[in-house]
């Protein structure tokens, strides 16, 4: 039986851990065995048992006060989740932890992009040096299994280039000042209400967040040294209503994408015109990736980008990889 | 050093032959050893050449006769590629190559439908008795990595429903009826004329290739007993031009879409009204699937549904599969 630890409990957290919970039957005909949470460590404190922590991981009596890397060598548990906020600047505390179970040789699994984009070279040289699995399907276009897509449907047919939608939230922005002749200040309050948005949208709107992806796909699908800051960068404040107006009149709608070249090695997130209708013009809150190929032209692939259910979908199917190979491996 | 031999050198055959020529160096990087053609057999004959069959084929000299069977007997391959012509009544002789392949014990791939259509069990239970591989991901949508996306990147993330445009040909001519008002003959014509359809073109326009592909996607991805016979089937040789203007007006493009539904267990392949710029919208020759989950709503990926290079990277895909699990399971 597989033991789990994770830390961060937000709404990716919880949403993977009901997960767990209510599909362990049909992990158990999957995996042999459902894989057990038996430790949850959160701002709040730690809470470990070995029969299975329970998904509000809200038992006071047994709270106890531990951090993470505390954590990981009381219970030594066969994965470790890295699921804490994200921190596009530092990458803590989840680098910390990373390497903290990447050092004790125990697998890990995170959606936390911050570590990534800082700390890419370091954390899988690491894990590749320990000879341990590493993976991060849940740091980019959230649900949409970019990276497996990568890796095991494409092998033999090289990614020379990638575009995306990879924000969510400026695209529902995007396309409710569409629809309704919304300024962008009206449809941010709306997606803010709604939950799309957070109080601080600059991290969304300012393209931030999507440049970080795009920087963790340039160096994973492609293999190119992109960092951060060599991204070219612009949001979705300066757009106007008139100028969403008049790219409709002529066929075309804006969206804010994310572009790398393999052979020039340019990355810019940027609004864009779109023609209406083709296959990069998804609208609402939805993600799409396009990988052109050596061999078969573009791939485009749409979906769910944002929400802790899809993104806990991304985090268990690189747990299932991981406890797979290892299964193969014994 | 991997020793292939294949089966059928039509467009697929050829292409995937000169796919590995091409890409011998980036495949040793992934494998350790280029795999190696040494065995060809076509209508016309057996080529054998443990040195590599040279991409044409055609060093009369050493033609041998020799069946597939004959030929599997005396090469004894590492795996063996069946690309040999579909046969959608009878799925021979394709099925027979596979079985001879499989009760050898020889890994197959194949892009071949009509063994599939029309032998899945049996053959399926064959390779799992026999503990041999069997992959078949170029029988469905051309080069959209349908079967591996499902098996690889959707683990523990149920597939419920299955819509897509899984006819490149259909999709082409309905593309240039709206786009230049062609009636369905003209388009047809015009299809024939560039190579995209054949001169017997009912395989295509009625909607049995679809219905093929839906049959096996049915089976594999969502484990239903459904045979070719229980796809309800309407193909666009009634589609007008006025039909295919009307509902452009009203914001609909028709489409032949093929779906099928796990709960209701209905497949249908039947021309559909599309909301136009929808993500089943796509236009001329490309394919689309829509992979609707229990988990994380639905992920559409588009991509060249045919073409023999096209298919060919889906051959080849398959065949690193089989090497790397190979490879680990020495």
């Amino acid at each position: 039986m597989s033991r789990l630890l994770i830390a961060g409990h937000g709404s990716v957290g919880k949403a993977f851990h009901e997960l767990l919970l209510s599909d362990a039957t049909q992990l158990k005909s999957l995996l042999g065995e459902a894989p057990r949470i038996v430790a949850v460590v959160r701002r709040s404190g730690a809470w470990l048992d070995e029969a299975g922590v329970g998904p509000g991981a809200t038992l006071l009596a047994k709270r106890q006060s531990l951090s993470v890397v505390e954590a990981l060598d009381k219970v030594r548990p066969d994965v470790f989740i890295e699921l804490t906020p994200s921190n596009l600047q530092t990458g803590e505390p989840g680098r910390t932890h990373i390497r903290a179970a990447l050092e004790r040789g125990i697998p890990v699994i995170t959606a936390n992009k911050g570590p990534l984009l800082r700390h890419y070279d370091e954390l899988t040289t690491l894990a590749r040096e320990k000879g341990v699995a590493f993976r991060y399907e849940g740091t980019v276009a959230g649900s949409i299994p970019t990276l497996n897509l990568h890796e095991y449907c494409l092998p033999g047919n090289p990614v020379t280039r990638i575009d995306g939608i990879l924000n969510g939230t400026c695209n529902y922005i995007l396309t409710r000042m569409a629809e309704e002749a919304l300024g962008f200040d009206e449809a941010l309050a709306e997606a803010q209400e709604l939950g799309y948005a957070e109080a601080d949208p600059s991290a969304d709107v300012d393209g931030h967040d999507a440049a970080a992806k795009l920087a963790i796909l340039a160096k994973h699908v492609l293999g190119l040294p992109i960092s951060f800051e060599d991204v070219r960068r612009e949001g979705i404040r300066a757009i106007s209503a008139s100028a969403i107006s008049l790219a409709r009149k002529e066929g075309y709608s804006i969206r804010l994408v994310a572009s790398v070249d393999a052979a020039n090695k340019n990355a810019s997130v940027a609004p864009r015109l779109v023609p209406r209708g083709s296959s990069l013009d998804v609208g609402g809150s939805l993600n799409v990736v396009r990988l052109t190929t050596k061999h078969a032209g573009a791939f485009t692939i749409s979906g769910k980008g944002a929400g802790g259910k899809e993104t806990a979908t991304a985090v268990l199917s690189d747990l299932i990889h991981v406890l797979r190979d290892a299964g193969r491996a014994r």
